[in-house]
């Protein structure tokens, strides 16, 4: 009998997709957040995302350093749009076993991250689930993103130059639970040229692959381009995941204005190689079905 | 050390909001749904729910079903407002062991349910639980709804007929996996003179007492007067909880006219009691953590 771990996650999203009928969204699901545009204004952006005990954090971890990953993921990918959250739902599953101080923390942890990035929580829900059963965390929300600076992951041309903000690598030592989603860096790279971006969760070297393959182009890259964190070597830096840096693809030609005019306060970007018409590959990262 | 099940789920999600800072919505959390206005249009509902296997749904049951019940519960809440769904985010967490075929049904049960309903998928999540973990849907969406007949739970006054949808009790028996949300009946609720409203999914002796209280009123209910699935006792009717049916609170000088226009093919509407000054109570319903 096949199971899940016998096809990993992509196959499984994409042969899962397939049993939904389709939208007339901007942009469905595939695509770090998806886009609906009401015909004027801002367009809105909807995404969610759940973090799980046993997969992204251990029961060990400070409470509200989970509340705040759980919370900062999601603004993550409104980032990764050149946009920003508005309004927040979060569902949190807890065992009847649980301490109330660990729950409270969690929430604490969800607070601060809200009130650091601008969004509003507008709703949550808690339920339980059985004894020994793994905390789970689900976070769906609505970002805004002004209509013309909202990038997807399609974009991309060859020749355009591929960027990241921050270091990579090394993020389990604490980071992943602490990580500033780059909200500013977004919305300055939709803004100074970027034509396709995503958020780095899964390394850089499964998430680079679905960039250029969204962009129907190949990929090149300077490995010894690639910034890393402090003690990382590169293929950490590549494999890792959980960076929560942004990954952009930037038209050639706004290449240089945007990094002249980049803010010091920022984290840096750095160029790492180019979208070409074909080919490419970058060996690691992370899978979460697959063993 | 305090756990979860010393306290109840009330007073947990009382507790945990404080660690949240407040926040501009028209409706924010507490009600089914938090209702945002962008000053113009149908008003906004955002709405998220989760269901957790060996809590709403065992292994054994039919993938399909479990897929609808998941997406069915974020629309009854939408009912529950007089609104419809729009777009709708499903993060779904399995455990790795899991069969492919398991899976592939639940996306389709979900897939049956939007489109039943008319929702659209705006976007999903799959992510892992550890081995033997409960499976988990988590469902995020939004909803829209004339602003002229937008329903919270709080606007109810001494004097509304109090009446529910359909027939209560014995749901665990199957129709809990294959409910049908009643939207047309809330919309014509909504329009048709409820002040107050919500759906019942902890059971009627402990969702009544809510929406009372969020009234500000007591209430008095003619037991007998309980609509009762069939074979099912009043306690049971009462207390069951996962019934998905609606209860209103109906400004008394249009409960006739609401009752002789009902539509012959929606759900039978029955008055139980009415809200009063103060005071009320109904042994039962069904509570997440305590045991």
């Amino acid at each position: 009998m096949k199971t899940l771990r016998d096809i990993g996650e992509d196959a499984l999203i994409a042969r899962l997709l397939g049993k939904i009928p389709a939208s007339d969204l901007r942009v469905g699901p595939g695509d770090d957040c998806a886009v609906v545009d009401d015909g004027r204004g801002p367009l809105r952006l909807l995404k969610t995302d759940a973090i799980v005990e046993g997969v992204h954090f251990l029961r060990e971890a400070a409470p509200a350093k989970v509340g705040w990953k759980a919370v900062a993921r999601v603004i993550s990918d409104f980032a990764a749009m050149g946009g920003r959250p508005r309004h927040l739902l979060v569902t949190v599953a807890l065992p009847a076993d649980l301490e109330i101080r660990w729950a409270e923390g969690l929430y604490r942890g969800i607070g601060r991250c809200l009130e650091a990035w601008g969004g509003q929580l507008a709703g949550g829900e808690t339920t339980a689930v059985p004894e020994g059963g793994p905390v789970m965390v689900s976070v769906a929300g609505e970002g805004v993103v002004d209509r013309r600076h909202c990038v997807g992951r399609r974009g991309g041309k060859p020749g355009d130059v591929l960027a990241v903000t921050g270091a990579l690598g090394g993020s389990m030592r604490g980071r992943h639970l602490s990580f500033e989603p780059r909200l500013a860096e977004g919305e300055r790279l939709a803004r100074g040229g970027a034509r396709a971006m995503m958020d780095l969760s899964d390394g850089l070297a499964k998430d680079l692959p679905r960039l250029a393959k969204a962009c129907g182009c190949g990929f090149e890259v300077a490995r010894e381009a690639i910034p890393r964190s402090r003690g990382v070597t590169i293929e950490a830096a590549i494999s890792d995941g959980e960076d929560y840096e942004l990954l952009a693809a930037v038209e050639p030609r706004k290449w240089d204005r945007l990094v002249l005019d980049w803010p010091p306060e920022l984290a840096p970007l750095q160029a790492i190689g180019r979208l070409v018409e074909s080919g490419g590959t970058l060996a690691g990262g992370w899978e979460h079905f697959t063993s």
